[in-house]
C-alpha cells in the first residue's frame, strides 16, 4: 500500500461503501434489513472486514446513510427556495417532494421518525427538517407563529406517512397516489396560509 | 342459579382489578413500569393468581387499562361540546385538557402514540381521539377541509408533547408549564381557525 496516500484512500473507501449502502438502501424500497453487508461489500468492491473496520457494526453504517439521505431531503427544500418565488408554492412542492422522498424510502423514514419521535434530541434528522421548513416559509408570518405552523407541518407530514394505511379511511385521501398525496398537502398549506398571514 | 352469579362476580372482579391498577398507574405519574402486580393484587384485594387468570399478563392488563384511561380524554373532549358555545374556545380548551392529560399520563400516553404511529390500525386510541376532534370542529369547515384540520390538530398535540423535552428550545414555547401550552396551543387553533373558515 503506498503509504502517502493512506488518508485520502481512507475517507475514499467510507465515501465508497457509503454510497454502495445508499444506492442499495434505496433499490431495496428503503428497507435497511433487506440489505447485506456481503451486498454492500459487492457492490462497493471492498471486503466485509474492512467495512466492519470502518463502520464498527452494519446498524453504525446505516445510521451514517440514514443521515445523508436525509440530508438530501434537507437540500430538496432549499433547493425549491431559489426556483418558485412564491412562498405557498415553494412550500406546496417542498412538502410533495419531501412526502414522495419518505414513501420511497418507507423503512428508513419510519426509523427516523419514530425514533426522533421517541428520543428527541436537538441534532435529529427531524429538527434540522423542521429548521428546513422554517427556512422556507414566507417572512409574511410572525417569529411564534411561523415557528409553530413549521412544526405543524411537519408533525403532519410525519403523522400522514406513517399512518398511510388508514389514511383513506379516515382522511379520505390516498396517500399511496400522487394524486392524493396532493390534493391532501394542498389542503394542509391551504389552512396554514391562512389570509390573515399571507396578507401581512 | 348459581352459574349467573359467578359470571357476575367475574365481571366484578375484572372491573375491580382494572379500576385499581388504572388508579395505581395514575399515582406513578402514569408510568405502568412503576406499577407492580403485587401492587395491583394489593389495591385490588385479590391474588394474584386471579390477575393473572384474567388477564393473563401484566401487559395485557396495562393494555386495558390503557383504553380505558383514554376514553376518559375523549369523554373531556365530549364534555366540552356542551358546555361552552364558541366552537374555538371549546376547540382550545379541550385541546388544553387533553395535552395536561397526556403530560400527567406520560408513559402511557407515549405507549399509546408511538405503538399507534408505529402500527396504525382503525380501532387505534388515536382514531377515536381523531374522530373526538372531528366530532368538536365547527360546521363552518367543509367536510374535506375539516377532516384534514383534525388529524394536523391530533398530529401537532402527539409530536408536541413527545418533543415536548427540546420544544423550548426549538419552538420559544416551555411545554412543561401550564402557561406555556396555553401560549402554544393558542397559536395553533388560531392557525386552524382561519377567518375563512370561520366565516362559511
Amino acid at each position: 500500500m503506498r503509504k502517502h496516500s493512506d488518508q485520502t484512500s481512507c475517507a475514499d473507501i467510507k465515501e465508497k461503501i457509503i454510497g454502495a449502502t445508499t444506492e442499495l438502501i434505496g433499490t431495496s424500497h428503503g428497507d435497511p434489513d433487506r440489505v447485506s453487508i456481503r451486498a454492500i461489500a459487492h457492490h462497493a468492491g471492498v471486503s466485509i472486514g474492512l467495512i466492519n473496520y470502518h463502520f464498527t457494526s452494519k446498524e453504525k453504517l446505516i445510521e451514517v446513510c440514514v443521515e445523508r439521505i436525509i440530508k438530501q431531503v434537507i437540500h430538496s427544500f432549499k433547493f425549491d427556495r431559489e426556483i418558485q418565488d412564491d412562498p405557498k408554492d415553494r412550500l406546496f412542492s417542498g412538502t410533495v417532494s419531501v412526502f414522495t422522498f419518505l414513501k420511497e424510502n418507507p423503512e428508513i423514514a419510519k426509523i427516523s421518525i419514530v425514533s426522533d419521535l421517541s428520543s428527541p434530541h436537538r441534532n435529529a434528522n427531524s429538527v434540522t427538517s423542521y429548521q428546513a421548513i422554517l427556512s422556507t416559509l414566507p417572512d409574511g408570518f410572525s417569529g411564534e407563529r411561523k415557528k409553530v405552523a413549521a412544526f405543524m407541518l411537519l408533525s403532519t407530514i410525519q403523522s400522514a406517512f406513517l399512518i398511510r394505511s388508514v389514511a383513506d379511511d379516515l382522511l379520505d385521501f390516498d396517500l399511496y397516489t400522487d394524486e392524493g398525496v396532493r390534493s391532501f398537502f394542498k389542503h394542509v398549506i391551504d389552512l396554514l396560509f391562512t389570509p390573515e398571514s399571507t396578507h401581512d
